[in-house]
Parts: structure tokens; sequence; C-alpha cells
């Protein structure tokens, strides 16, 4: 395992030598991870990452040779580079299960710990869950997208993805999103993933023909045939030249031409000439895959057009979160542990609105329906408040805080989950398999299809206990 | 040093063992990495990245585990596994030295091997410039705004890059394309990049009030002490609990308050206000740092406005590119020897017309006035062309073939160097910070003005020889 220790924000360490030097190095702080804003204007956020969070806590380190580089920097204290030295993360960290499906301002990961602990795993646990949730959250958007008629979507994305991480996580988190398959060997090797892929139009340019290239192929790999047929003409060349391969190689061996890629060119168009064609020849079993620049809107534009595509390879524009590619997951101080060991709420007010923290230890809850299953809302609360969701109780609404609001007739379920208990893990991470069985599982029984749609989704409803939204009130009218 | 091995695309894999299988291993042939559009409508590309691709060929090896893994997926012969757990990069390769400007079609990286080895490098190439380039182009047109008023770019990215790779590779190509220091400590550490940072929210948050958070910074590092301003109030609070510090704690040690950051609201309007604040208590040294979704548009709006401005944090816009998230190069294939040692070049026609390449084992050359220094134009010829430019000589612009061009009183210079020879490095790689100086000195020296501008940059030319054109012109009107 990496270790990644020293990715980290200098202001991490100037910020810890100062608590340290200070004397405040075993004070306990809480920290929210959350975000504001769903990516594409979305209707939520798949979330995913935790695991290497998980490991990366695991694996925290400062070697001889930081210490040193630390040293050099003539800023920090020796007593606090022998610290570091002997650093070993002992707090507690909560957070959803990978796969959540999670809305803005709900605390994602929880930490719970000494404040140089907390603070010096700012960057890490930023980096790791904002990626992985961004491209979870897209590869959502695609699936869904290539699903409504019956496609599916391999990931094809690692030339264009921002570095290794990028590319290996990133197809981590497209099967975490729905997709069924990924180009990216490594990912296969290290998480299961079902790594495929045939040829590049390299291996057509080789030969001396393409009908070379097609034949001497599927002599290779009769049982898993997909041929690139856009080299060099898709209608007069590629695909003629296809079915040749298939009625002269493939069928007297008794095997079948297994697909066909395309590239290049009007996908609409050509996928529905290529079925006719296909057809026409007995080849009904022959799927067509399609690649070039494909994402949700695409998609949704070439089943309008009646394509006929049975696989999308989505590269780049899902790899990157092309339309979005920022994910704005953000850490924020909610609480200090005073000397009577009550955490005391601490707010951010910011010139922003929507930069205003929501104060204090807190615990999430899910508000579902008895009825229908679905989620209706998420409800903040103070750590210690209970609910009896056996009867009705009332909650704010921090958008129209004048009104009373109610819950009747639902089942309340926390959402988090302890990961590391006082510095030790103790949770088990289920599967990548059953991470990506949890996101379907929820999003088709229990998120409401008007928070799935593209246009203007319904946004969920993030409501505050009674408690909890006089807390924030009252700290917003304080002075600082 | 990781071995990224098997970070490839599966078909790079299957069409290994087909050409393996079918007897075509030792056969060598050329492939060109290039791309096609500059990112954000710019007129040219910073190269980067090749320092990290030289070491992935310098680590490349196939484990035990790794043929492990292959032969479970049943689709490889024993004889290429064992070829496999072998492998040694053993071809040629050429590539333009890091922190070359570079522009759409010309080849950035050309690599000359047994086709195997050429085909098996194909995604850890791309990959690895595709991202650098993407982020040094950013940075240098984030740069190059600020500069236009004197201020300076530092780079805060980490949490918002696609994983650990991007976050310090990014950096490292931040660097490259201008940025003068970076808040990643681990780039700091493994680049040499400078390191910088003081406070995030959380310490001010952390204490009682802002100003005692303000007071404890400022005691601990009272040469280096620059202050967040916004997390109540940045005028009635931030701002005056700033001047309180700087009087009342570091001036009567005899230092001075190094700067403040706002991080939120309307910072054309605060920066005004705070740079009137300062002056007039006589702390005109007192730098103004300002973060919060910067990019080159907003810097140019706000050098409109007047802003008052010392130095950018630049996080997610330019980590991640956010404008334009792709680089899309690509890896094509140009020429396969015959068996008489002539490398006989290919062609990919496509149904897009931008995706035709241009064939052949080729040379780039960028041509220069000698009155001015300019590169005027880039220059592909046949690999064996020789050009004489003591005297005018002749070239097709592919724009408009039909008219004859001259280049006269200009001076040629091939691009390319030789990296790998035969699988030695014979490359000299020079430093990080030597190829941001290359950087900087072709942009203050050799590249068009008219190339550098946002809106409608002029497009560099990139010319063919007459052979060239003649080749590729034939090769067009072919049957396949």
């Amino acid at each position: 395992m990496r270790n990644l220790t020293m990715l980290m924000d200098y202001y991490e360490l100037t910020m810890s030598n100062g608590y340290f030097v200070k004397g405040f190095k075993d004070k306990k702080v809480v920290f929210d991870m959350f975000y504001r804003r769903n990516p594409d204007n979305g209707g939520f956020v798949v979330s995913a990452g935790l695991e290497q969070f998980i490991e990366y806590i695991q694996n925290m380190k400062f070697t001889k040779e930081d210490i040193a580089y630390l040293r050099s920097k003539g800023e920090f204290s020796e007593e606090f580079l022998e610290y570091l030295a002997n650093f070993k993360f002992t707090g507690t960290i909560d957070a959803v299960p990978e796969g959540t499906i999670v809305y803005p301002n709900t605390p994602i990961v929880t930490v719970t710990a000494p404040v140089i602990e907390a603070q010096l795993i700012e960057t890490m646990l930023l980096l790791t869950i904002n990626f992985q949730s961004l491209i979870a959250t897209k590869a959502s958007r695609i699936c869904r997208a290539a699903g409504d008629a019956g496609s599916i979507v391999m990931e094809f994305g690692a030339r264009r993805a921002h570095g290794a991480d990028a590319a290996t996580l990133g197809a981590r988190a497209a099967y975490i999103g729905g997709a069924n398959a990924t180009a990216t060997v490594i990912a296969d090797e290290q998480f299961g993933i079902p790594a495929i892929g045939t040829m590049a139009h390299s291996w057509i340019q080789f030969f001396d023909s393409e009908y070379e290239a097609f034949k001497a192929y599927a002599e290779v790999y009769p049982d898993n045939c997909t041929l690139l047929i856009d080299t060099y003409d898709i209608l007069k060349s590629g695909a003629v030249n296809a079915i040749k391969v298939a009625k002269e190689v493939l069928e007297p061996m008794g095997k079948r031409l297994k697909g066909v890629r395309i590239d290049s060119g009007d996908l609409a168009y050509f996928s529905k000439k290529l079925r006719k064609m296909f057809d026409a020849e007995g080849m009904q079993e022959c799927k067509i895959v399609v690649s070039n620049s494909i994402d949700e809107f695409l998609i949704k534009s070439l089943q309008k057009q009646g394509a006929k595509i049975d696989s999308y390879g989505v590269g780049e524009r899902m790899i990157t979160s092309k339309s979005d590619p920022v994910f704005g997951g953000v850490y924020k101080l909610v609480a200090v542990q005073n000397s009577d060991g009550i955490f005391e709420p601490k707010i951010k007010i910011s010139e922003n609105i929507e930069k205003i923290t929501n104060p204090g230890r807190k615990k999430l809850w899910r508000v579902y329906s008895k009825e229908t299953g679905y989620g209706l809302a998420d409800l903040l609360t103070l750590y210690d408040e209970e609910i009896d969701d056996s009867k009705p109780f009332s909650y704010v609404d921090p958008v129209k805080p004048w009104k009373k609001m109610k819950f009747e007739n639902v089942q309340i379920k926390e959402l988090q989950q302890t990961i590391f208990k006082d510095g030790e893990l103790v949770y088990k991470q289920p599967s990548l398999s059953e991470v990506r069985d949890y996101v379907a599982y929820q999003l088709k029984n229990q998120v409401w299809e008007e928070e799935q749609r593209y246009e203007n989704p319904h946004t969920h409803y993030v409501d505050l206990s009674e408690k909890l939204y006089g807390i924030k009130d009252n700290m917003l009218k304080k002075d600082y």
C-alpha cells in the first residue's frame, strides 16, 4: 500500500504545529465532510471512496525522510516533529457506507479526534471521497440513461483520466455507479471489475487490408470477436468485411460474430444501418457497440433518434465527469470539546450564504415513508437527541423555518456507521459488488424517480431538528 | 517507484497476444502521440509529463501475480504469457522535451518498436502526457492572466484533484505552467515545488474569538503570518482583528503582518476596501491573497474592476482544468516495417475528417524567423528528408494545398529528441525548474502574442513537406 501521509495541504502542518506549541494537542474536535451542490444539477450523489480512505488512515506514517524534509522548512518545533514521527490516528470516524445516496449539506464523513489528528487527514479525506463520488455519480447518470433502452455501459476512460489513480479508482467508481465492465486491466486485477476489449484502429492498420485484419482476429479469438469497423469506411468497407469474416471464417467454425464497434461518424445513422445489414444476413445476435464522446446527454439523444445500440464504450466524459468535473466536498470544524468534556458547537458564517455550516456534533438520519419505502427527507439532529418515529415528530425545514413541519407514518434510520473507534478499525467494508448492488437497490426502491430525473429534479429535503435549528440561529446572531 | 505496468487497456493485451500468435512479434512499427485541439480554444499547449513516462518505461515489469491474473482470463497463449514474464522495452522513443510549446497534429512522442512493445505502452503514455499537458497549459493561461497585473499564482487544488496522482503531478504541471508555489506538501518533498500555507477556517473557529485565533497564530509564526479573514465578516471583524494583531502582537516584536486571505465574497470590492484600510494603517507591505473558484477568466474580470490582489490561490479550476477537463491526446499507428526493412506509411481515415492521421515515419521541425526569433510554423517531413534552410524552400499548407508556399530567411530546428534508443535511456531529463524556465523563455521570445491571446488566437501553421503531402494524398484515394 502506498504511503500518502505527506499528501496534505501545508496549512494543516502549520496549524498543527500551532496547536501543538499552544498546548492544544489533546483537545478533541469534530469535523464534518459534506458537499454543497449536486454535480450536473442532479438530484443526489452516489458516495464512494470510503475504502481508499480507510486504507489511507491505516497506512498513515511519517517516515524519517518526511521528518527531515519538514525540519528543513524551518517552521516547525522539534517537539512537534517528534510527535509526528510517532503519529498514529487515535480518533473516531463515522461515515455513510460506500454507495449510499447522499444529499447536499449532510455529513458523509464525521471525524471526532484530537485536533491535530483531525486536521492532518483533511486533504486525503476530501480528495478520496470527492473524486470517487464525482465519478460514481456521473456513471450512475450515464448508466441510467443507457439502461432506459436496455443498453449497457463499459468504462473506456483510462487514457483521458487525470493520472494513474484517476484511471484505476475512476474505473472502480464507475463500476459502483453502474458500469458493467472496464477497459482498464489493473482495475480488474485489483478490484475484480470485468476487463474487456478487443482491438484498436492500429490492429486494422497493421495488416495489409481490413479484411486480413478482421480474419486474423477472428482466427485468434473466434469466441470473443468484436470488430472495429470504422478505420476506413463503416458501410462500404468495415461492415462488408465484418460480414465476410462472420460467414467465411467464423461460421465454418460454428462460431458467430459477437459484435462490431464504431468510434466515429453519426452513431444514430450508422447503428440503424448496421442493424438492418446484420439482421438481413441472419446476424441478429451481432451486437453494436459505440464509443466517441458518449455521455448521458448523447445517449438520450441517440435513443430519441431510434439508434440501435447494445453497448456504450464511455471514456473521457465519464472518467473526468467532463460536464462538471469538480466535486466540491469540504471539511468543516463543527465542534470543540471544552474542559468539561462538552462538545461546543462551532460555525463558519462566511460572506456567501451557501458557505454557512451546520454547527455542532450531529447525527444524520434518513426518513423513509412506511407506505412506499421511499426516502422522504434527511434529518440532522444533535448527537444525543432521541427521535421516536413511532409517533409524529416535528422538525424545521431551514428553507421555511417559520413553518412547523411534521413527519408521520415514517421510519428513521441513522445513516452513518462507525468506521474507526478510538483509532481502531471496527467496520467491515462490504465487497465492491455489494456496494454496486446497494446503489442499484436504493435507486430502485428508495429514491424517488423525481429525484432521479435530469432536468430540475426534486430537491431532497434536508431538515434540522428544532433543537439544532435553535442553536444555529443563535450562533448566526452572535458577534465574533 | 510504483509498478504501473498493468495500467493498460485490455485491447492492448488481446492485440498483442494476436500479434504474437500470428508470428508478428518482432515486426517494428511507428506510433505517433499527438492531440487534435487546443484546450479552452487556446493557441497552443505546454507539453508536460515526459519525466513520469520515462519512469514508467524504466519500471515496466509483469509480476508473477500479473501473469497469473492474465492466465485466469483464459484468452492468452502460454507462449505469450511467457513472453510477457520476460518483457523489457527494447524500442526507440523520440519526444519533444518537457515544457515545449506544441500544436495540434504534431507528434509530441514517437515510438519506434516491435509492435507488441509499442502497443502495450499506449495507455500510460497517453494518460501521463495528457493530464500533465492539460494542467500545465491551464496553469500557463491562469499565470499569464495574473502576471499581466504583476500578481502571482499559488496552486491550491489537491482536495478537488482527481485522486492522489492528480494532486501531486497536477501541482508539478502547474509549476511548469508558471505557478509559483503549491499547497500540496508531497509535491514539495518530491519535486521541490515551494509548499506554502498558513491556516484554514478551522483554526479561527477553534478559538473562542477571531482575535484570539489571529493572536495565537502571529505568536507562533511572527515571520510568516498571513491571516484568513472571512470566517465571520471580512470588514467588520476579519480586517479589524488582523490590523489589531499587526499592531498589538507583531509590531512590538518588530515584525509585520505579511498578508491576509479572503476565500469568499466579492473579491474585487473587498480587495479594494482592504487595500485602503491597510494602507491607511501604514501596512502597505501587507499582501492581499484571494482564493475561491479562481481561473483566468475571473482574474481578467477582477483586473478590469481594479481589484488589488497580490496573489491568487487557485484550486479546483486549475487542478481539474474545469472549463475544459479533457486533453484528447491520441496514439496512432503511422508506419509498419516491411520485410525489406522499409517503414511503410499507414493511415487512419475515419468518418470524421479531423480524425484522419498524418501517415509515415516523420520528423517534426519548427521554423523560426531569423529576424524576430518567433516560431512561424511547424513542419512535418518524411523521416529521411533533408531541409536546407540556408535558402528558400517550399512546403504545403494542408488547409490550402493548391497554393505553393515558401519559407525564407528562417532557421529550422528539429523538435523531438531521442529519449530511449533500443531500450536504453539516452536522454538527460532537465530539472523541473529548467523545464519551467524553458516554458517562460518560449512564451517570452518565441511564441507570438497573437498565439497567446485567449479569444480567437492565431492558428499556428502546421505544414507538410511536398513529399509527405503527396504520400498522404495518395493514401486517401486508395481502397482498403
